[in-house]
């Protein structure tokens, strides 16, 4: 019998990689740092602004966290010009294609200049045990791909997920998948929650994290025909991290976490709504106080730690993805997912099963 | 060769129906007037607070507009306890089970106690002409089915589709659809972007409207399986009002409106996506002055006026979606819709055509 549980951590939640908390405020004023070195390796050429973006968030997230070491990867002719810029390089290590003014920069293949060989070589060295986590703001796909090839995929995952907090009124609501995998399968949709209530009970510290499958209405058969066939495999399905579905969900629950702590979709309905709720706070002048949408999100079902930022990111989000990189590590959120996966294969249907 | 003209009107565009403005102000006061009586039918058991919100909605339209008719469609019981209620009782009249209290009630078939009869009730006093357009809170499936067997549909449209207007930071945008028909096929997908350049231009003014479909990123090839299937079919399309297709668009669109005036996509992702953004500014302290979310929508596609609000209505709600059909009404948008849409007819893909 399951009791009628707290279902959420009422401590305080906010962590790196959170939504930005008003102009006011600075972005990581109010976060403990946790202790440990975390060394991250940034994808110097993800994003829309790479890469001037990329080391302006780089040196903020450097000067936020005395633990922190970076390195950043990417093409020899954006190394060369990093020299001119930065001003903490005790910290700060530079990746690129050949030996240049006595920086290391082994890790990049050969033809670095495309940004998907960028992030490769970034997963490369985390691969290799030369950073501790990979931070891209580059094509989402091309860091998917990356990663899944690089670390490896948790077992009976075939396609990660990218998982993004959001700030409900009552705590933290997981929003899974925001962009990793596109397509609505039932056994997708089920791996994901498995991996979003890991997420939740991992990173967010969530009691019995609850779960439910977004679509527009509660009631069963309320929904598009994956939502049909993906509410009753959700429901037989045995979570990790005690962890209980609740049903169907509406929109509404992103903003009030009324029901759910974790919230399950497609990555194409997770990306849209994102952009379109970050768009709608711009409008409205800003995100409200301790609200907003987050700025990274964790791609989760491989083996290894990655944030994604998204490709419009400004420094700030930068600095927001390598600080949610450094906690993760920290709290050895990956193998802490990966454990609590372990204990629930047999009893999930794999994802690897298709189903239209 | 079609010149870079300038795809949205510039007049101003508030309009019945219309997010509601902040809470300073009055929802209804910058809204001209249009001239002509209206005679709406409004379902008295839709929502889930009906029949009181409902009511208390039909009071402050009819306050709000001198000639404005109201025809209030519901279970004799509910039309019993209206007469301790209405304070304006020359312009509504009361359509029940059987003739109480001197009220003509011959609209409704003989079980309407059931919300989905109530609704149909109404659209049959659309079809009879005994009222000019329909309002409805109530389950939207519901809706679309009645409309769609008491109104019929348009020429080549099977799915009839939900159109909700945005405020974006240079105009209205369109959303279509949020929640008529919830699979994303290529052919309705196409239909639904044709009605939506009609409605644009229609009831918003925007010259040579220009539509795109949502999708996760602005190349063609980026998106899910019925995005990459949809983009080329649009392409392809010759669409009516003399709209353009610009390709695939990004959430962001919604609020900012800077390369649409129409965007479409799947009743799914719609729905879920107007829900998120409501509950955002909700979670913000109420929508920004001038923006935040559509209070009702206009069901495209059927040879009617019918209005959906949704289900959490309240009274402002009721009377906003009541101010939209009747504005609706007075432009003869129905008519402008049909017409505009018959010379497309054969040039457009039937959304009869099931891909999946």
């Amino acid at each position: 019998v399951t009791p009628p549980a707290a279902g959420r951590s009422r401590t305080t939640w906010r962590l790196p990689g959170a939504p930005a908390p008003s102009v006011s405020q600075s972005h990581t004023a109010d976060i403990p740092l946790e202790p440990g070195a975390a060394r991250i390796a940034v994808d110097l050429l993800g994003g829309d602004d790479a890469p001037d973006v990329v080391v302006d968030g780089a040196l903020r997230a450097l000067g936020a966290d005395p633990d922190l070491h970076l390195l950043l990867v990417g093409p020899a002719v954006v190394a060369d010009r990093l020299f001119g810029l930065l001003d903490a390089p005790d910290r700060i290590r530079v990746s690129a294609h050949a030996m240049r003014h006595g920086v290391r920069m082994s890790d990049a293949p050969a033809r670095a200049s495309r940004p998907d060989t960028t992030v490769r070589a970034a997963v490369t060295a985390v691969a290799e045990g030369r950073a501790d986590a990979v931070v891209s703001a580059g094509s989402t796909a091309a860091t998917v791909t990356a990663a899944a090839l690089g670390l490896g995929r948790l077992p009976g995952v075939r396609r990660p997920a990218l998982a993004a907090t959001l700030p409900a009124a009552s705590g933290p609501v997981v929003l899974i998948d925001v962009g990793g995998s596109l397509e609505a399968r039932p056994g997708t949709l089920a791996r994901h929650a498995a991996l979003g209530v890991a997420f939740a009970a991992v990173a967010h510290a969530v009691e019995r994290p609850r779960v439910g499958l977004l679509s527009v209405g509660t009631e069963s058969g309320k929904g598009d025909r994956a939502r049909r066939a993906s509410d009753p495999v959700l429901a037989r399905c045995s979570l990790p991290a005690g962890a209980r579905y609740v049903g169907q969900v509406e929109g509404y629950e992103l903003a009030t976490g009324d029901h759910v702590d974790v919230v399950v979709t497609d990555g194409f309905t997770g990306n849209v709504l994102l952009k379109a709720i970050e768009a709608a706070y711009a409008m409205a002048g800003g995100p409200p106080a301790g609200g907003g949408t987050p700025r990274a999100a964790a791609l989760l079902g491989v083996a290894g730690t990655v944030v994604v930022c998204h490709g419009a990111a400004l420094a700030d989000d930068i600095a927001s993805g390598i600080a949610l990189a450094a906690h993760l590590h920290r709290r050895a959120a990956s193998a802490a997912i990966t454990a609590l996966l372990a204990d629930q294969t047999g009893a999930l249907p794999s994802d690897i099963e298709v189903t239209t």
